[in-house]
Formats: structure tokens, sequence, C-alpha cells
């Protein structure tokens, strides 16, 4: 990687710690073969899908339960070493990375769902459990869990980032649908966070505290989450506009009249191309808004007749109904594959994603000004977005091997997370920070708060062992 | 007061620190008639709404801005000296007191609603604000701020102890609701711990971890709430039922089903009685439910159908009607009075009131054996409940100069909090933990989570000058 002058593509000075021949014995007398040093198995553990490559981690331990978990963390703070905690390895921000060393941790084999309390609208599961394995679990019950952040990510992965996603709009995010965490600390103990209640002022919210805290405190071992009826009626809606900036503020119109929208996302004409060339689809190639709505029949016909007449004010047309669940599914299987159909656009190449939230009355300013940037850039892109929570993600398609491709991409995204904070955002709705947007963070919260979280990372994790190196700087 | 054998009324034993003179002059200096150490200005802020009974502190600070809280605190901690923030006396739980001695700093004059920004559905306000000034502020907008505690608490104080009350079954709490805080610090610093952005994933959620922190963190100087469009439709109904089983198994059902009632509360026949005679009504001596509904005309008439046929199911009689703002005024207006008719309904009593909070699917068993409990107790009391939520209070009645009624009362709390937990919920739902709950808090979550909250208050409070002795022993 060449020298590059952004800060937010240069990953932080740190030396990477020697992990003790002795930790590694002592892990494989207590896991046996379920503690690997293979290089394949390393490796495969020591990268995510940032675009950042560092050596990977000396072991990966297989955890099976919250013992095998806090043995193996006891253990490594025992030597003073790193560990890592690994779901399903879609991290977009450099998470899983061993940039200091250290152990991995995979959880993905604690894929318990253990209780489903269908009454109470909760369920409690192991986090390597996918969002995907809560849905089939629960939906016999007539439940379902909404949080849909694309990937089929490991539940214990998305309360680390505080994933959102496509339904975020209505359902909120992982801070608003976490109850209460089973964590193993730094010291290997085992301690639980809340009850199943829904609500609670007992003391300080270590649930939240946790929830978006990157693996940099604990690592979580049981997870409960909130759920929710099926909706009685579900209605799906694909919408095209001769311009972005109509589809913006379509969206914009629709959260300020407070209608309970399901999901509005927005996907730009080079998204629609690149989806069109993966998917066998045959979608027209302009911007577009993909709708769902969720509620009684009655319900579901008047928020898709009033969201009509908004878009039709701004020039929508083809206004495209999927009422079944499989017309659903595919076009949802569209929009989560816009990465993976951006990738596969420019072979070889990686994604650098931006993922700036503002306040929904600054989006159009924020994204207009940010596509023609990035037009101008001759970087090719795609465009996503959660839109009507103010979030959108631009994927650059950089060649890893081209530096200058990088810093271009680097400093569109310097520009538009500038431009995200000047109109009261964030650099990040849901990716979280990782090696990324460490830079960014601070200017994005001050000085003040980022100590505020180094003080209490350094009181809860005094050697620093909890996934070093992640948010921000020791 | 008797030497109690129960622990939760047990005020912990703790040295009332010396005020330093050198800090009242300073103190007085700085501030100036601001500064009162008057005996009458002292008591009002060394009491709340708790039935305990400690020394008042040593000086009252009047503050105006950020800027006078951050020089308040900076003198106290250079004295080590505690300070209790203070904005209107409405806590249930001795969150006020000065047990330890200190200054109290009064933010009931930081009243200003410092921006609306109506297209995004925020409002930033300073912490003495009181929750029905914020809606006086933003309704001409067409918005409204949904969390309703009942008192016309500050919005400071219901960030600190994560206030919820009659709405939160559709709304959520203050825990949802505050999007970003202004914090000084426990060194006098001035921080900010979000931006206006509706979601985040920027480091760890200070946010929540001041949220319900009852001042033991910092004290809060702005505040960012999130805000709502007024329902199009509004129309709620008082429904009677032959027993307090019948009324909480129509709610669990109402719940169950997810239709999306805003406001659902149980007040039993004593509340009805006291009310009838506080506030000259003349409503039907049974259990009843007093609902409201929000959303479009058809939704509302489609949620009030739904929740009819239930009702009816369980025997609910007479559906009475409020739909006009005047009628629904009364009736939410009775049912907030509950706290002042009990108090009044027993001259001279103070009320110690339960908190706890169950799953939806424990509500009948938890509330159903305690009613018998207290029935059989002696002991005057209400029970009113937010009981979407599985929240509920009992108020019981209690003569303070009789140590046995006291006894009794805490006696029936101690069960009732036991079979709470025992059922999977919490010690406190609304009303934090403040002196009263400190031992259940343990019980609730253990060692392992309080030491962590400790570990944290050691670390950003390391001199122990922010309200000390609420939440937990140092």
């Amino acid at each position: 990687m060449n020298a590059p002058t952004h800060a937010s593509h240069v990953l932080p000075a740190v030396v990477q710690r020697i992990t003790p021949p002795a930790l590694i014995d002592a892990l494989k007398e207590r896991f046996g073969e379920r503690c690997s040093t293979a290089l394949a198995v390393r490796e495969h553990h020591g990268k995510d899908e940032s675009s950042f490559t560092v050596p990977p981690p000396s072991a990966v331990v297989f955890a099976e339960s919250t013992a095998d978990v806090a043995a193996a963390v006891k253990l490594a703070a025992q030597y003073k070493t790193p560990v890592i905690p690994f779901g399903v390895g879609s991290s977009l921000e450099g998470h899983l990375l061993a940039i200091q060393g250290g152990i991995s941790i995979d959880v993905s084999r604690m894929n318990h769902v253990l209780r489903v309390n269908a009454e109470d609208l909760t369920v409690t599961v192991q986090p390597g459990v996918t969002r995907k394995a809560v849905n089939e679990a629960v939906k016999s019950e007539g439940l379902f869990f909404p949080i849909d952040p694309g990937a089929d990510a490991s539940i214990g992965g998305m309360c680390a980032t505080r994933a959102s996603g496509t339904n975020a709009v209505r359902y909120g995010t992982m801070r608003e649908n976490v109850l209460a965490l089973e964590i193993v600390t730094a010291s290997g103990e085992v301690i639980r966070t809340g009850t199943r209640a829904k609500k609670s002022s007992a003391g300080y919210d270590l649930t939240r505290l946790m929830v978006g805290s990157e693996g940099t405190l604990g690592v979580m071992t049981e997870i409960t989450l909130r759920l929710y009826p099926l909706p009685e009626a579900i209605s799906a809606a694909v919408c095209s506009f001769s311009s972005i900036e109509a589809a913006v503020r379509t969206t914009i119109q629709i959260i300020q009249m407070g209608i309970p929208i399901a999901r509005v996302e927005l996907i730009d004409v080079n998204s629609v191309r690149m989806v069109n060339a993966y998917s066998k689809l045959s979608l027209a190639e302009s911007p577009m808004l993909l709708m769902e709505f969720h509620g009684s029949p009655n319900s579901v016909k008047e928020q898709a007749e009033l969201v009509q007449e908004i878009a039709s004010e701004h020039g929508g047309t083809s206004f495209d109904w999927a009422t079944t669940p499989e017309a659903r599914t595919k076009l949802w299987t569209a929009r989560h594959n816009t990465y993976f159909a951006g990738v596969q656009s420019k072979p070889g190449c990686r994604v650098i994603s931006t993922d700036t939230c503002v306040p929904i009355s600054r989006l159009a300013d924020c994204l207009l000004e940010s596509v023609a940037e990035a037009d101008a850039s001759g970087i090719p892109y795609f465009l996503v977005g959660h839109v009507g929570d103010g979030n959108f993600h631009f994927g650059y398609l950089i060649d890893p091997n081209n530096p200058q491709e990088r810093e271009t991409a680097e400093a569109l995204n310097d520009t538009l997370v500038a431009r995200a904070l000047r109109l009261e955002g964030t650099c990040t709705g849901e990716h979280g920070v990782g090696l990324h947007k460490m830079d960014f963070l601070k200017t994005e919260t001050g000085l003040g708060a980022v100590n505020m979280m180094r003080t209490i990372k350094h009181a809860l994790d005094p050697d620093n062992i909890m996934n070093p190196g992640k948010i921000f700087s020791w």
C-alpha cells in the first residue's frame, strides 16, 4: 500500500504484539482440535469485507459455549494477549483484523436459539446465530426479527457494530432491539446486563454500552432480542424517478408526514445496471425507491396510496407492486445483492464503503453534492441508501493494486464525511468505526467524548486485550 | 425512623462529608445571589417525593447556562464536594437527597427550548425545560414529544432516571427518544455525546450510558429529543372490568396481537375511588383500562374495534369514548392525579411506590398475587399500571410516624420485587434505583454487573462527587 495522504485510510501505527507460545499450548490443551493454528484457518479469520490487509491472528479458537469463551479470554488475559471475536466475517470496517496480533475467538458454532418466548415477543440466542436463522426459528410463531443489514450477519456481530439496515426506519436498530446480554468481560468473568422486561431503569445501561462497542469491552455470549408479530399484510413496491433528487425529496416528505413505512431504499442508476447484470433482471435504468409497507390490509393500502401521491408529485413513475412473498423476496434479494453485483462489475476490485447518516432535512444537500463529486472522479461506484433514516452508502470500486484509485476514493469519502458532519450528521450510521473511521470519530464527537470512551475502555480492559486498536487509539 | 429489618428501606450507612466554607465562599463569589445558603431554599432542594428524610445540601446554586454548571462542578471538584443536579424535585426514589452532603445545582432556570428542527422531528432543550413546555413549544409545528411520566418533570430529570410513562408502550422510553446530550463531566469539562442523526454507530453509546445514570456520571446541560408528528386522529376510551385479572388479560392479548395502542393504563378500584373523591368525578367503581389510539382516522377506528372485541371477550363493559381534546385531557388528568388523590385520601401520609416491570406474559401472575398480599396487609394503597409494558405501581400510603406501617409496606415491596425478578423482570421500570432499590439492583443484575457499573463510576468520577451514594455503594 502506498503512503497515503488521507488520514482515514492510514492503518494506525501499532506494534504487533507477540502471542506467547505458552498461550497457544494452553489453548491447545484446553480446546484440542478446536484451537487451530493452520494458516488457512488463521487467514480466513484475519480478514473481513474491508479493504485492509494485515497479518492473521496466531490461532483460532472455536468456542461452543459461554464457558469456552470465558476460558479462552481468561487464558488470553493471563498472557495479556488480544482476543477478537469472529462471527461470519461480514464487517466492512476492519473490525476482525488482528492489527495487534492475538487470537480469534470464532463463535459461529454457538449457533443455538436458546429460548423463544413468543408470548413476550422475545428470543434469546447465542452470538453465532445469524439473522436469517433467528427468523427461521420464530416464523412458525407468527413473529419476526426485523433488523436486516443485508448480509446474513451473526447476531453477535450485529450487536457489536450496532447494525441496522433496511427495516430500521420503522423498527429501529440493534440499539432499540437488544433487551439483554450475557458478556464475558476482559478478565473472563461472565455477567448479565439486563432482564427480559421491556423497559428498565435499573442502573447504568450496560446493554447499550456493549451494543456498538465492537468487541472492545467484552465478548457477547447470549443475546435477548425483541421480536414483532408478522404484519397481517405486507406490500412492496418499486418506483422509478428521473433523478436522485426527486427520489430523495419523496422520501423526506414520507418521513416528515409520519407515514410508518417499513422500508424505503434508494438505489441509483449505477446500482440498477450492476444488479440487472448480476441478477439477470431488467429493472428500468433510473434511480428508484424500493419500499415496503406493513400493517393491517387497510393500513397498508392507506400508506401505499399516500406514498404514491407523494411520489407522483415528484414525478415518480411506474409504481410496480410486489404483493406475493416470492416477488418481494426477489426484490429485496436484488437490493441486498447490490454489494456483490458491484464487486462483480469490476473484477478483482475491493469496495470502499461510506456510511454517513444525516438529519432527514439535510439528506438531499448531503447526497447530491457527493454524487456530483463521485461522478467527476472517474471511480466506478454504486450508491444505495436507507434514505428514510438519512443513511446512505457509496461503494467506490477500487483496484487494490492501484494506490491512486484508493487515494481518490478515500478523498471522496473524506469530503463526504466532512459534509455530513457540517450537516449535523455522523460518519457512520451502521457499519461502526473499526479501523477506518477513527479520525472521523474524533472530529465528530470531539476529543472530550473520545477521551470518555477511552477512560471507560482503560477501566474495563486495563491490559487492552479486547479487540485492541479499534474505534480509538489506546 | 425505627430500625427496619428490610434492607430496601435502610438508608445506606454513609458519612456526611463536610462542605468546606471556602467552597461556599468561592461559589458566592462566582454566583452572587444565585448561590443560596438560606435554610428554606436548602430544605426545598433536600427532599423529593420519596419517603426519606436527610439533612439538606449546604448550598444551592441556580445555574443559568452550561458555563454556570461547569463552573460550579469545577469548584466542587477542587474541594472534592458532592454536587446533586435538581430539576423540579419530582423524583420518587431519593435521587435528590444530599445523603453525603454537598451542594445542589438547580437547573430550573435553564428552561430554554434552544432549537426546534421540525423537518427533522428533533428538538434541543436545556435540562430545566419540562415535558409540558416541550410540547407547548412544538405543537404549532404539528409535533409532540410523547414521553409522559405523569408529573410535569424536567427533561433533565427524565433523562437521569430513564423515565417513561403512559405513552411508552408505543413510543418507547427516554432510552429510545434522546438523540444526543451535552454533559458537564465530574472534572467540569463539557462534552457532547452525539449528533442529530437518527442513528449512529460512532463509538460507545455515551448517550445511553448517561440516560439513566441518575446524576452519578455527569450533569446534563443540553438534550436533543426525538419528536413525532401529532397523530391525524386520536381517540381515548375507558373500559370497566369485573376484575383486575380480566383487565390484565385484555392488555396481554392487545400486546401479543401487535395492536399499536398508544396508551393502555390500568387503574384499580381503590384508585378510582380516590380519584372520584379528589377530582369530583363519578367513574364506575371497578377496575378499568384507560386507552388511547393514535393514527389515521381509519387506523384508529380499526384499532379501537379490535380492542373492543378483545375487551368484551374478557367481560369488559361500558366502553366510554373520549373523542374531544377536552374529554381526553379530563381523562388523563384524572389518571395523572391518582398519586395526589392517594396522598389526599390519608392526610399526612407518605407514599412508598413500587415500580416492578415484567415480561407481558408474566404480568397477571406478578400482579394478582401482589394484590392479594396488599389487600391482606391492611395498608391502604392504590394500584396503577402501564400494563402494556408489564410495568405497574402500588402506592402504599403510610404514616411516616408509624414504623410498623413503613415496615409492612416495605415487606410487601420486598416480596413483590422478589416475585418480579423470579419472573425475569426488573425492580424498576422507570423510577430509577436512587436510594431505595440499591439492594434490589444487586439481586437483579448480580454483583458482576454492579461491579462493572462501579468500575465505570470510579473511572469517570474518581473523587465520587457526582450525586454520590445513589444506585450502588462506592
